[in-house]
């Protein structure tokens, strides 16, 4: 179990498959968020149709709500939400960071203020795992801290806390059917993210996860970490970007060794009217220029939505505030990164990934790719 | 084309085959309501999977927005919806006197301003089957007034317009690949009921519907008027019940010669997170009796919904705000009533239709059946 066969690779670019006791995970793969136990506006049904094979689920919300007990007590996340097929948790670190309203860090964990009703909890490593262990994803997440990219001490302070609590989260993991990652900080500092790197990589973990990237730095200063990061994690295990995103990250992720990512970008951008399209651009549905456009969204794309319906009736869907248009464009939009990750690993297999790459990339040259 | 079959009787109870266009219609049927060319929060694919083979649509609504004309452009309704069964569109007479703000009615036709921007626009017969060409249903229904029930003398100005307007419509309506049905109106009185169902009979539609009723009146005035009317319309032809309803009501209904019925009951309750059940019975899946149910909202059904979630898991949804509640309650809502038909229509094939109906009405004695 949690094995991970590289298959092939093509330049840091690899095709791999993790094992996991809800199936075998081909990487590279975009993961679709189900932040509150569901991937927003669509089924189950709808997203094994579009391809996906892993989902992610948010260990602060689920805790919040309907909370962890309870879904251990309904028989755990995978038969709560109904989806069979692997799922990841995260450390429920970033939300408490990002959303809640923190009341105190220590070198023990995080006190803070729900963002639903105010009230006050504690997250240390050993609760994130509990949770965790509760909610019973295949993979799962070690607490760490994401701070603010820039600011050196700040890093330093936070990194020596979250290499702790990696220690803490691998002692307190007590499920062997969970394959527990540990998460690389150090904000845009080469030397932190190498730090990082090898300590994290010490640990013994099945797998590593890349945190506190697309958190506000530039493209530049991802793609460098990356690169540091990756030239130290090992290759027999499976590297996870957290919380990546656009296609074009996507292409440079899997280019620099990347295997897994997340993102909520494509289900929010369709419950703004923005579909994605496979060559990176993106189009705002809303707009008078669709309303008689009889074409679907992407002409390539095998998704339902594209396979059914025109860009007029998307747009009046939109127009008419019909929920069934976040439903459509959000299949669309995870069919597209679903499939990008797919198009990347055959490409991998294939010997061909970096022309294929380059082509792409260039491509984004024109207008595509954000 | 647009014959009607009748296969078998049980008393007045009828199970019978109309044949369309866009496929051949089993009657008695329920048709989900899709007002804005969507059933709200349900795709296409989900309908048909739930059983759903007849969807109404709204004259009113689509007039108003996106337009006829750029549906008719895009190749009709059912191109533009993507449903390749039977589709129903109405006059647009009932929105007109319900939702929108009337201008003036008078003896040639309707003036009424939108409720989307307060644009004046007239409705005629030759306008509303004008429209419904343009819209291409498989069934569309003549341009009628719908009054309140118990003005006597209202209900005899009003019927005196509808029967005119039923003779323009017919006269205006010009596709042969769509059957026009005649609206018997009346209010509560039996003597206009009787008249106007004799004088819609005469004119030769391929099929009747039933206007006016569900609208205010009581149970016992509604089935009194179904009694009245259909011992008038000829056996030969479907009839419909517009914008009914509820399980007893689809069960009267049949049990006095109605072959069609359609309602927004099943997904509006659904929005509001009430789920239909068998027995006509409802569940308010907000309580917080439900947060750790572990059992599907009916037992017995066998709908995607009850297959694989729990009554804590939609409850979850609900509480959390996530799309999905709707789109699962609809789904299920939605297979209760069209499985309901359904079961109808099996047990008169049987012969044991009148036995089956007091059965299931005794139980609903018990608290079922609204």
């Amino acid at each position: 179990m949690f094995t991970f066969d590289l298959l092939a690779t093509d330049g840091q670019a690899r095709a791999g498959v993790f094992h996991t006791p809800h199936g075998d995970l081909e990487t590279p793969v975009f993961a679709p968020v189900g932040t509150q136990a569901t991937v927003k506006a669509v089924t189950p049904d709808q997203l094994r149709a579009l391809g996906a094979t892993l989902v992610l689920a948010n260990t602060y919300h689920l805790y919040l709500r309907p909370g962890d007990g309870l879904i251990a007590e309904l028989g755990g996340l995978h038969e709560f939400m109904q989806w069979p097929q692997p799922l990841l948790t995260d450390s429920g670190g970033f939300q408490v960071f990002s959303l809640a309203k923190i009341r105190e860090i220590d070198a023990d964990g995080v006190t803070f203020r729900s963002h639903l009703d105010g009230s006050v909890h504690r997250f240390t490593p050993e609760k994130s795992v509990a949770i965790q262990e509760n909610l019973g994803a295949d993979i799962i997440m070690a607490f760490d801290e994401c701070p603010s990219p820039y600011d050196r001490a700040y890093n330093e302070a936070a990194l020596a806390r979250t290499h702790r609590w990696a220690e803490r989260s691998l002692r307190a993991h007590t499920r062997r059917d969970q394959a527990l990652f540990g998460i690389v900080q150090g904000g845009v500092f080469p030397d932190l993210r190498e730090r990082s790197a090898e300590f994290i990589a010490s640990l013994g973990f099945p797998g590593h996860a890349i945190g506190g990237l697309s958190v506000g730095e530039t493209k530049a200063e991802m793609y460098a970490m990356l690169e540091v990061v990756n030239a130290v994690l090992p290759e027999d295990k499976p590297r996870y970007l957290m919380g990546v995103g656009t296609p074009q990250d996507l292409i440079e992720g899997v280019r620099r060794g990347v295997d897994i990512f997340d993102c909520v970008l494509p289900t929010r951008l369709a419950r703004h009217h923005a579909a994605m399209l496979q060559d990176g651009g993106r189009l705002n549905l809303r707009r008078q220029e669709f309303a008689r456009d009889p074409r679907p969204i992407d002409a390539g794309c095998t998704c339902y939505t594209c396979q059914h319906f025109s860009r007029a009736y998307l747009r009046h869907l939109i127009v008419a505030k019909e929920m069934l248009a976040a439903t459509l464009l959000s299949i669309h939009n995870l069919h597209t990164l679903v499939h990008l990750a797919q198009a990347m690993r055959q490409a991998i297999r294939e010997g061909r990934f970096e022309a294929w790459a380059a082509q792409v990339l260039a491509a984004a040259g024109q207008g595509g790719l954000p």
